[in-house]
């Protein structure tokens, strides 16, 4: 998918919602453990209830991890699930890899031939050597961490350089040189709303990756208003939010109310911007 | 272990080599491919041929995450097997992950709980609060990215700061201070061994895990002279050159050449250093 069809599939969608799939075990509800797979079954139920509202969504590998190999299964499933249920949705692994060289090569096979994830996450620090290998795929994205939305963002990607630069702005500056707009696009909080102006100024035309909505307390209006470009150019992530608005029998039914609420947000967003 | 117990194992075995298990699966002997798990065959042999001479092994995340579950499943039993040849020797998953909060947390659990790993590599991009988790555990290592052995190291990590400090050598002072010497260590590439007296004046009693010797070009002698200190300070780690000496039938025996070849040097190192 290139950065034009996945503005016509946000159109189509009337929403820019990514649904975090950080499926915890521990915080599944108790009816779906008899199953063989209740992490594959409760995503399952997730994608079919919040399909509707959503353009994207990002299975957090930390949880599927958690549970070795059959975390990987249940991972597996769910990605050949969802292209099952809709070919044309953006998938993405927040994977946060960042390695170099036959590694960082493996790594892009894995995401990219062994599952059928279109985009995953990555950290610059390595620099170039990094992102390289992900960048032979047509149509497969890297999203590169910029302004994150954590406390200790401020430890190291906010360290003012030498030519006066902070240093997510160097790299937002100097990835946006790897590759085009179609294959490379950027994590920015939504906790850092105050930051969207300048980081649009380095990168107006790229996507941005915006988790911190929800249970972070960003707030997606004033991502809207500061992060939007004519393109949308914006995925704007919910995951506790949506997938644990209940914890009982109707969770499925809460969490697509959750994504209706966001879905109907940002639709307006979308007609007061010029976008629908 | 802690780093006490980390130099008395580098003193027993003489060694303070790591051996990297990068097993790629297209590069396995062919004979080894009739069994159920050649992954996992490969690897065996390859400890049973080289635990002698090497006090720490590394399994590269990337190569077994390839084979998705199938792989993790691989990871695991390379795990146990080491422990069970084994008790005391110092296990390192080379995962490179940085995320935040809970899902940080998820990854500890992962490294530290569902397998028995000693040490997990981590990217210091987002600061603070992606180490936090990984420090709860006594007697477990982070390995921070300090300096890394790669070309493009100097597109960020190399960046001169406002305060006239590169980027790495912050993260060097910043990330010895969130635990003690026996919780964290940092990756510096053999590679950049003109930076090591540096790097020993910000971290001067840290451990330091150097890949780069072999393939990418480092040299052990000048790791050694310009970063060991006097609990000797080091992990050296060499993969490519190991286990794949030979891709035959003897390649666990041509293994252990290489593997102690290195030792003796180490030996020879260890010994000038006072250390044995």
């Amino acid at each position: 998918m290139n950065a034009g069809q996945l503005t016509e599939l946000i159109k189509k969608k009337k929403s820019f919602l990514c649904v975090g799939l950080d499926t915890d075990i521990q915080r599944i509800p108790q009816f779906l453990h008899n199953g063989n797979d209740p992490v594959f079954e409760f995503n399952k139920r997730i994608i079919d209830a919040t399909l509707p509202y959503a353009a994207a969504y990002k299975p957090n590998l930390a949880f599927y991890e958690s549970l070795g190999a059959k975390g990987w299964e249940s991972l597996r499933k769910t990605t050949e699930y969802l292209r099952t249920k809709e070919k044309e949705i953006f998938i993405i692994a927040d994977a946060k890899r960042g390695d170099i060289g036959n590694t960082s090569a493996m790594y892009a096979r894995t995401f990219f031939e062994v599952f059928d994830f279109d985009a995953v996450t990555l950290s610059p620090y390595m620099g170039f050597d990094t992102v390289e290998p992900f960048l032979q795929y047509e149509d497969k994205w890297v999203i590169i961490l910029g302004l994150t939305s954590n406390k200790s963002a401020s430890d190291f990607e906010e360290l003012p350089l030498q030519n006066g630069q902070r240093l997510y702005e160097k790299v937002l500056e100097t990835a946006s040189q790897w590759g085009t707009r179609n294959q490379i696009m950027f994590v920015a909080g939504a906790t850092q709303a105050k930051a969207f102006g300048q980081i649009r100024k380095i990168v107006p035309g790229h996507f941005l990756l915006v988790p911190g909505i929800g249970a972070q307390g960003g707030s997606l209006g004033e991502v809207a208003a500061q992060g939007m470009n004519s393109n949308c150019g914006l995925l704007v992530n919910s995951s506790r939010g949506i997938i644990y608005a209940s914890g009982g029998k109707d969770f499925a039914e809460k969490a697509a109310e959750q994504a209706l609420s966001i879905q109907q947000k940002m639709k307006r967003l979308l007609r007061e911007k010029g976008i629908l």
